[in-house]
């Protein structure tokens, strides 16, 4: 079935890939890597048990090793695709065991807190190039990744100041290679851009849940029935992986409070609106806000089907 | 191609249905009863003259008129399909014209407001029987119906004291005909779920996406590139109709205004927690808000596709 990934390179990019972590993300660069051959060899590593049995079992990677530190040996590509919290912890442990011009990357939603938690346990003969894949489903573990998961999505990478730019051009190929959009960017202002994208609407969307799920006057039972008008749209984001979003909000705390303190403003002078029955105001956002999802399905960023294409088909 | 629907009724269960307003829930509403034989003839109206047209073109009704007035003659259920700013005024226009005994309802997403607009204007010996169909999709107008868009929905009626117990069991068997579940609800009640489930979801998710095509740090070319991180599910939900919109905040002022200062609350104290860095916090309320979604899916009101499906059949 075409996938629109395209034909597998003829060479690989690197002889062997190691994934410290096989979730959602792991996995599916395992399986494009395999599908595109980015390279020769996957060496996979998780540090929970029971995720190296089903990866074994999936047969996601050519090797599957429990501990970090020899899933990297000889590896000239290796990315760490933990939660945001453990990859200090994780660099430490390979740092003494990683191959001299070895390119180190990750897939942390946040840059600037792992570069300072990852750099200082690299040695100087390595490539540390950071990247965040902007894709993901709410799903986790290995059973839920595919290979089109980074297709037409953006990869960002953060090299810090200094980076040899081979290294990062190599990289950069390489998730072209698995069919995303590479962009460059400095690591704070990747926070802060990501902070208004992905982590604050997360955050409300779990705020919301959370809200309804404790009203009294409103049974579970009743927002359960009733989530067709709007709440369920929130539900999806507000199930994702919990370590994974607990670590994102502590390593990125100041753009998320930045952004959070921009939402509350407006949101406040909306609730004055409503409250002053301003008619006229109310209107005038909500039609400027069209203008945006036009810009993302254009871009190719979303699907125009009405209703997420929940009724696809029924017509 | 079986749509769930099921056969046809043999006998209609009312002889005239007057559709006032022909947008995605009343081009719904007309589809649907065509498709089941719900009633024997349609007459429809609306007021814009383009939509009339598209009516004609979809040949969607039995009849198109201009006048809401025209419309309801001998009608035995007249649905109001408007804007709930604009029920008042058509309940006035058409209350002279009512066949005695007919069954008056509407499809708004309030209900305290409509009654106490419409109410007064409508002629004692017919039955008003508020209802509330509790689906959509972000589009308008009468191309975006489909005739399944209620079914496994819940439809609530809010009967005010007093009504024709007979005339809400007979508007409970049109939505079951039509594929709905149906509630019955005191008005404030309704008005007080739908804020939760609802309207202040719409109300986030407008207030969000304002915030961030108004940054000056974050461009918008950004914002559209990198929406996969989460922002794009609520443009969906801030890409709805605004006049719609407008009217539900300035009809449901109180109940969305409490339900707002809960969201406010709950928020102002995950806010405090990623300040304080209460990684424990966060990581219960994370995993708190997964048991709603699998209520959702469980009980049909959801896809459990990943990521809405939008990348279905990809494996």
């Amino acid at each position: 079935m075409p996938d629109g990934l395209g034909a597998p390179l003829n060479e690989p990019l690197f002889q062997r890939l190691a994934l410290i972590g096989m979730g959602l993300i792991g996995s599916s660069l395992a399986r494009v890597c395999r599908r595109k051959g980015l390279a020769r060899e996957i060496i996979a590593t998780d540090s929970s048990s029971a995720v190296r049995a089903r990866v074994t079992e999936l047969a996601l990677a050519d090797h599957i090793v429990a501990a970090a530190a020899a899933a990297v040996e000889a590896a000239d590509l290796v990315i760490l695709c933990a939660p945001v919290g453990v990859m200090g912890a994780i660099a430490r442990e390979i740092g003494p065991h990683l191959l001299p011009g070895a390119i180190v990357s990750d897939v942390g939603s946040v840059k600037a807190s792992i570069i300072k938690a990852v750099a200082p346990h690299l040695p100087a003969m390595v490539h540390f190039v950071p990247s965040h894949p902007v894709a993901g489903t709410e799903q986790s573990g290995p059973e839920a990744g595919f290979p089109t998961l980074f297709f037409n999505r953006w990869s960002i990478l953060t090299p810090p100041e200094g980076t040899n730019p081979k290294a990062v051009a190599k990289l950069a190929s390489f998730w072209t290679g698995a069919g995303a959009y590479v962009e460059i960017m400095q690591p704070a202002h990747h926070d802060l851009v990501l902070a208004i994208t992905s982590h604050v609407p997360h955050l409300i969307a779990y705020n919301i849940v959370g809200t309804a799920a404790d009203l009294e006057e409103v049974t579970r039972s009743e927002v359960i029935k009733f989530s067709a008008g709007g709440f369920r749209d929130f539900t999806r984001i507000a199930a994702s992986d919990p370590t994974m979003w607990r670590d994102i909000f502590l390593n990125n705390k100041e753009a998320v409070l930045e952004m959070l303190g921009r939402f509350n403003e407006d949101l406040s002078a909306l609730q004055r609106m409503i409250r002053n029955g301003d008619a006229e105001g109310l209107f005038d956002l909500f039609t400027r806000t069209r203008a945006i999802r036009r810009g993302i399905i254009e871009q190719g960023q979303e699907t125009a089907a009405p209703d997420f294409g929940r009724r696809a088909g029924e017509t």
